[in-house]
């Protein structure tokens, strides 16, 4: 516990830090979203140990952050899906890739430009607006693409 | 250093959770946010060891998030107030209350709103639109008051 009563107060943002704090917890919101499903998806991509992310990922669960479905019996083996209360840190996701992107600039430009999904196109803004057709645009309506930034290799988000 | 290269690959979201990921940070931005600007008022609210925060702060002062200005010279003694790159957190300030507020309701409802500062008074959406005006706020022209769920002591947080 972080101290999120302070004088008799409760805060919002202290106890979201409670659970999404951990900044493995805000990685992995990032693996799923860039469509990495798996432990050992997830696992090569952070380079974190094993039982740390089995560990955070068995709290996200029980947080109802992320929920569990078996692609497999034998070996069991699960996918990990954002539920809605997962799927809500998208603003937190992009409050933060915008910031990196605005104070953490690459000589290359961004790695990746979240864009409204389909014919549209646009990009969106800070207020995640659509710039070209001004839609308000909601997690599902929008997706990542390679930026001048990225790698050779496809970012390919899944939504 | 988080793995926030992987294959090939830069991503703006870790590489700012690579600065404000540490869960002090975004408390000591809270902090700031809510006028208490000293040290020992910091410590006392965050509860947290005082070499924890010393190094908290001067981390985030070498990153150019907060800067220190001395009010006392003997004893020495320092204010921190947000840079602009501080400033622009608030973005990911509002996401993640907004967040709490949803998913970690208290019974006495929401402990703090952003409302727009000034006549206007209207609540902020998760855009950080005003609700009343439709002006796009930004950090300057919004305010925390007091909500059902605060406390007896008010917030008061300057701006």
């Amino acid at each position: 516990m972080l101290g999120y009563e302070y004088e008799g107060q409760i805060c919002s943002i202290a106890r979201s830090l409670e659970l999404v704090g951990e900044r493995w917890t805000l990685l992995v919101v990032r693996e799923i979203f860039h469509g990495r499903r798996k432990f050992s998806e997830m696992q090569r991509s952070l380079g974190v140990a094993r039982n740390v992310l089995t560990a955070r990922l068995q709290r996200m669960a029980d947080e109802g952050i992320i929920e569990k479905r078996p692609y497999s019996a034998r070996p069991e083996r699960y996918e990990y899906f954002l539920t809605d209360k997962g799927l809500d840190l998208w603003p937190v996701m992009i409050a933060l890739m915008q910031w990196g992107d605005r104070y953490e600039q690459q000589p290359e430009g961004r790695p990746s430009i979240v864009v409204h999904k389909g014919e549209c196109g646009g990009e969106i803004d800070d207020r995640r607006i659509c710039t070209k057709c001004g839609k308000p645009l909601t997690v599902r309506e929008a997706v990542a693409i390679e930026g001048p930034g990225a790698a050779a290799r496809p970012v390919a988000v899944g939504a």
